[in-house]
């Protein structure tokens, strides 16, 4: 974790489809509120609709000079069907019926839907935000970089990947590659982070 | 990331000090947006304030049982100053003046200081969220099991917390400890998680 940093120049090597897996194999095993994953990934590699999305939705080299592309997207449309089919999945995996689920279904759909659109697009897109400090430690582990990005026109991206149709809404990219550690001056800066004492209050 | 689940009940054995200290340091070096980490850790092993949090502000048996207990908490209050400070730790990590960060201190500025107060809250909460995301993968490696929890009252937990004093709101609690194999009927039933194929698109 002290290697690791958001490129903000990437080489344009590629990073191998191995390694992508297992980024993308960290945020699935992630951990999620109640188990729902209320988020979609979309996984970019095509050279001209990365290029659009740099045009169009953000100007951040890495975007480009990256060989993969991450969308963190969540879910706009958290409903009663959706939390259905995931008891039918829990109900699947684990080999009991969905009708004993049901104390549970109606817990999480208790919980969630009471929720105003606006709450629920926050804890929706926080979950999302599980997944992704969970790839960024993943891709260190495989000496990837990985350039997380908040900073992005989310109306122009989700209209060139036609988002809203499937009832989602980007929060979040992170860029995959390699630094550029001749282009990049922060390559070989110290870390800044908060210190300990700053950061933790103990109460032992 | 295939061992870990969310432990619903544990027994009561102490986290060695040195995995806990693991497992700070990997919100610390978390990635955070612009590098601000707007939110501290509040760490809790004393019996009684856990007993209290447990009666007041939340049910779940983990804050008990757990010998640790993590509070994630945003800053309420960015502001000009908490940027600058921030600019003052580059510029003494950096060796580098603070005035030549100035266009860099704008920039954050003029994005952080533009945004809503709700919007900023739900920015500082959800890197709060890549820290909460690291913790779980650097508790895993150390065969530690950490349970996350959004379900409590904030309210109640600040108070006791005397948060809002220190311009803090608590957005997610992690309890440490071990899982109790005998008592957690879920510690043995295989990990539920979208597939691959619902979970990701690709677009190459």
């Amino acid at each position: 974790m002290n290697w690791r940093y958001a490129a903000k120049k990437m080489n344009g090597q590629i990073v191998p489809t191995e390694k992508v897996d297992t980024i993308l194999e960290s945020i699935r095993l992630s951990a999620s509120s109640v188990g729902l994953q209320p988020y979609d990934v979309i996984l970019i590699s095509n050279h001209e609709l990365k290029g659009k999305i740099h045009e169009l939705a953000c100007p951040q080299p890495q975007i480009v000079e990256g060989s993969h592309l991450l969308v963190f997207a969540y879910w706009t449309n958290v409903d009663a069907a959706k939390i259905d089919t995931y008891m039918q999945l829990i109900a699947d995996t684990r080999h009991v019926s969905v009708e004993s689920l049901t104390p549970f279904a109606d817990s999480v759909k208790g919980g969630l839907l009471s929720k105003t659109p606006e709450d629920l697009a926050v804890w929706a897109s926080r979950q999302a935000y599980i997944g992704l400090g969970s790839a960024l430690i993943a891709a260190a582990t495989e000496h990837v970089d990985a350039t997380p990005i908040e900073g992005f026109n989310a109306d122009a991206l989700d209209k060139i990947l036609d988002l809203p149709a499937k009832g989602l809404r980007s929060v979040a990219l992170m860029a995959l590659g390699y630094r550029d550690e001749e282009k990049d001056f922060l390559s070989k800066a110290p870390k800044v982070r908060r210190s300990r004492n700053d950061f933790f209050t103990e109460l032992a």
